[in-house]
């Protein structure tokens, strides 16, 4: 197949030309660049040269030249290509938050502050959250040609953390949970500014858009849809990005109340370090995570004594959890590590195309995860 | 004056010796070190060289030779230099957590393995942190020579954001209250190991002791004392330290439940975007801080619009506070930013030194923060 | 067929390791350690998990189960295992620099202070560097089973950065040729230390073992070995390695004296900036690389404007090459930038295994560089 | 006096602002900024907050109200306000290159692209490295208001590697001159582009302008101006910067072809590790710099074992040089590092401020290096 990149010069674009560029069943690029047209890829790229070649063209000549579009673009300017897409019959990913939401276009507005430009395309569209959605995105896909609204990186990562508590009924009905993340620099994108300029933000941590990012609607709707299906009333969700002087990574920690069924009655008085009860209750809860994720390629629960870190995780599409409960035996502390290029963008993208075009999910997504 | 140091080569001790070097009422040095005895100090750490010089000698020649005498040693082996520097009659600041649980050594032993090695010391130590105890302190040292606990460092940084919430009523009584806080990796000493090791820890972020930190008792006991200041219930807290690749500060984001008459109802259903009303409840709560700080020399509310980082407070004995409401208006978020090894370690006890002996407060930490 | 890693718990070895893993031609692996026997592969790295598994054995088992084995071990402590592969007649690719010095023990003992335990095995042993050897390793591993000593990381820097000029006659003959090398952490091994400790090597740089770094005799001898072929006397070497905070990479930069035909005599007086004339001989120059390269499938000789830089080489076996001109036109500076964990280590170790096997000489080692 | 800053925003400026709010005879600061322009100095840089605060007025208001100004602004705009401070008599202290180059305006025109506008202002001007002009320096002040030419960051640490070796003959005469230095992100400036986007130059080592710079006219004056001092030819000189992941520091190494007096002949053959004959010689060399900074507050030649390291300078006005010689005697390998933005830069002319001003040199520049 002929896959097709739009926007392929900004880093999630780059990243997914890495990857189709290695993949089993992908056999030729076509690359487009509003910024770069008419220049080459490798020289935008020269850590390309010798691997991966080819002009950049106009958006519309990707679509007309391939069997799947991806779309890496700002939010609210690529519909057009979408309907292209579906006009056309082929699957088109798409990786800003324009199809996230499905009808709710409330959400998108509120918080986006556009509108929809073609609101029908939602009939043909779907948020691709394999963990959460697969069949959903199956079934649609057997009808004909879907769109992909890729998920959000932080919310790939704290929907991921949470899904197994809320749909088990761990999480305390309709308590706050809060999602404390962290994220390399490359979440911020190519295009320089102050807040990405190395003096600025290397040897320093600072969080950013506190109670006001863009992924809080994202993240708080795929909570709510999971504890739906445990049968759970909706948390409120307290979301915090945090920049961290690195290059790739999303870190969520996440504090889920757990329900009085799950909670370990802590001894009155001053905190104690936590003791073999709360070790056999999180053995539990751990057995809880491996259940849900059993057949989840991506997701690995990790052992005990293993904690999740960004660099276990770097190039990869894995997301990688563990689990804590905090020494008052109250909250269980979800950690959870995706790479924010891979499995929270591009690496997602390519596992939703593999899904829509029924090759393996996990084609062309096979890297071991270098340490460094 | 001359001002001793037991345990000069560690991190928290060359910094010591670097804020002493340059302190106006310090005439002289006389450091102390156990792994480089017999060495000089400028041979440690060539950077001190034309600058700061001098024999490494013995803890007890230590204390012999100084008018006050800092130790940073490792917990549950400075006792003795404590007791000598009582008989003597001079001040000890002890950078460990020796002397940071008062008459508690229950807690203490629970969660450092270590019983006291005179109780009685206890009778004139006091916990080092001028923003709860100056008084204490001062009162303290009217009476005699007196033995500082410097707190640790998240501590400091966790106290320091949550206290006026505490003390004026905002937090909910008996809240759960979330410190979730990155150090840099001078917080972890100067011993190599795996952990610290360049890249096993750059290009990553990680938690580590989830739940399990020592940190929990001190940071638990701050709480508590600060709440029933308030007149409230104490807190329970939950805290988990991040790693971060960089060299110094803390940061620390808390969650803080507000007490109901200080929460801003939501209306109902998905999350919107914060607006003018949550922005009105935030300058309150930052009228709180501000109030509550307005004469500390040492704690800066920021002003709107601008958030804790630590590399705004880099070298220098700030902490930087800034305040936030959670998009829900249910939870007030406190970031704290400090130097982890300025307020957090060095500079503090620096500024206890200067409280016993009846210096400026301020004396030898007028160091502005450099951005970089 | 099944592979050997001795030593697989080092960064060389687990380099190794992930990319076998991942290697077409390699079924199986049996992996060894000294530190962790007993233990198993993803215990040590849990980033493997789900992806790689195994116990590690002793280093006797691997030469056993295996139809080729590497040894990442420390200088010195490897030759029985070579040993062990002749007799059992399957290939010795080994990351020390045992056998980087073929008959020429002297310099081996001058450098590394040991004696070859056993020096017959040189008969069965070619220096690694392909674009240098890969006829003799041809010819040597159709007599039998080979012992590859695979160079050392600054040599193969330096050396794919030298060898045209020398080769081609740029260089002054018997001139004084200094390589600059700047090369990150990982370098450094895994073993945790001062030098390599976080704080002590983060935000800085500095040069180490200047004029007397081990790798000197291999780059020396290298260049004479180039140099003769293009029938010039043999030139000198300087070479400073520097320590700069990243994880992965080694940049050299190397100043070769051009000789007379190749200068371009500059007008008298103050430097002034380069200006047509020094472009087309630098083409010139670049053209000569690029013809001694064209078979080359890891040398990319980079187009006019591109720098040599370690992060378009990232995780690849690839060895960038820029070349310059000095603004007075005497002095060839050529940048090569290659992975020091790849090119310098692991991916030339395989690299080798895939001539020795007859295998395509680019299997297992087409990753697409990483910008980040 | 009243010290005035025109660009007070960029990281120069900023710099020297930090420095002279703590300057003991700088009773106020007057403070410029174009971009900034009707702001105020701690809403640019929040780290100043409770320290440094005040208005960002026009360049003529700078001069106007201060008794020594300070530019901090792009090359070729600020000698209209060298011309004002001339008229008013107040020293005027230039950190652009417009007057780095005396009446060679040639030099500056061939590499800066622009021609003075006052050249006669070159009579009031001086280059201002203490280290080389100092006498010049005191002895024009004497005869009025001086303005000083405040040398670039990477002139300053090959010139004071280099000076002993001209000035003493160890040189070998005409000698070509290699400076390879690497130099932390702050160097580039504040302002935000690709190069020094984080994810662009974090985890990585490049060289840029390859004998392109510059600095390199500056360099090789500086060269020339020593060498004739020691009565021997101007060397030429080759300068190679690289771009290291660190906010501050340059660190250089200089490779002096010394002269035949000076050299210990290596026996023939393959190179050997260095020997006592060789450490000899180097402790000759060290003398001779010793020798020649012996009187010099700011630059430290560092003891046999320890070698130039950026962290060892951090924040000070300090220049650390060690010396070395290559494993075949004949090339001096000078090692010198500075903080790119003290005497790089703020510091230096701080230091210049002093020496016009006739205040105690070291006034305002006594920080002790922080190794971290």
């Amino acid at each position: 197949m002929i896959a097709g990149v739009i926007g392929a010069t900004g880093y999630a674009g780059a990243e997914l030309v890495r990857l189709l560029a290695a993949h089993p069943q992908v056999s030729a690029l076509v690359l487009g660049s509003v910024s770069f047209e008419g220049d080459r890829i490798e020289n935008v790229y020269p850590n390309f040269l010798g691997k991966i070649s080819g002009p950049l063209v106009k958006p519309e000549e990707v679509a007309a030249g391939s069997d799947a579009v991806f779309a890496a673009l700002p939010h609210g300017v690529g519909e057009q290509y979408a309907k292209i897409c579906m006009e056309k019959g082929i699957p088109f990913i798409d990786l800003s938050a324009d199809f996230r939401f499905d009808e709710d276009e409330a959400a998108f507005t509120a918080w986006y502050g556009k509108t929809y430009v073609y609101p029908e395309l939602r009939r043909r569209s779907i948020y691709g959250l394999p963990e959460l959605n697969r069949k959903k995105i199956l079934e649609l896909a057997k009808q004909g040609p879907v769109i992909i609204g890729n998920p959000g990186c932080y919310p790939t990562g704290a929907s991921l953390g949470a899904f197994p508590a809320l749909a088990g009924g761990l999480a305390a009905p309709g308590a706050v949970i809060i999602v404390d993340s962290a994220s390399g620099v490359t979440g911020g994108g190519r295009e320089p500014s102050r807040s990405f300029h190395f003096p600025e933000c290397s040897d320093s941590v600072a969080p950013y858009k506190v109670a006001s990012h863009r992924h809080i609607p994202e993240i708080s709707r795929n909570f709510r849809v999971m504890a739906e299906q445990g049968g759970a009333s909706a948390p409120s969700v307290i979301f915090t990005p945090h920049l961290v002087p690195m290059n790739r990574g999303i870190l969520s920690t996440i504090y889920i109340p757990l329900s009085p069924s799950w909670q370990t009655p802590a001894a009155s008085g001053a905190p104690r370090p936590p003791g073999k009860e709360l070790e056999a209750k999180t053995a539990e809860i751990r057995k809880v995570y491996e259940d849900f994720y059993k057949n989840e390629p991506f997701v690995r629960v990790l052992p005990p004594g293993v904690c999740g870190a960004t660099n276990r995780v770097r190039q990869s599409n894995f997301c990688d959890i563990s689990v804590h409960i905090d020494q008052g035996g109250s909250t269980l502390i979800v950690v959870s590590a995706i790479d924010n290029m891979i499995k929270g963008a591009a690496g997602q993208a390519v596992q939703n195309m593999n899904i829509c075009m029924g090759f393996e999910e996990t084609a062309g997504l096979g890297a071991v995860p270098a340490l460094f």
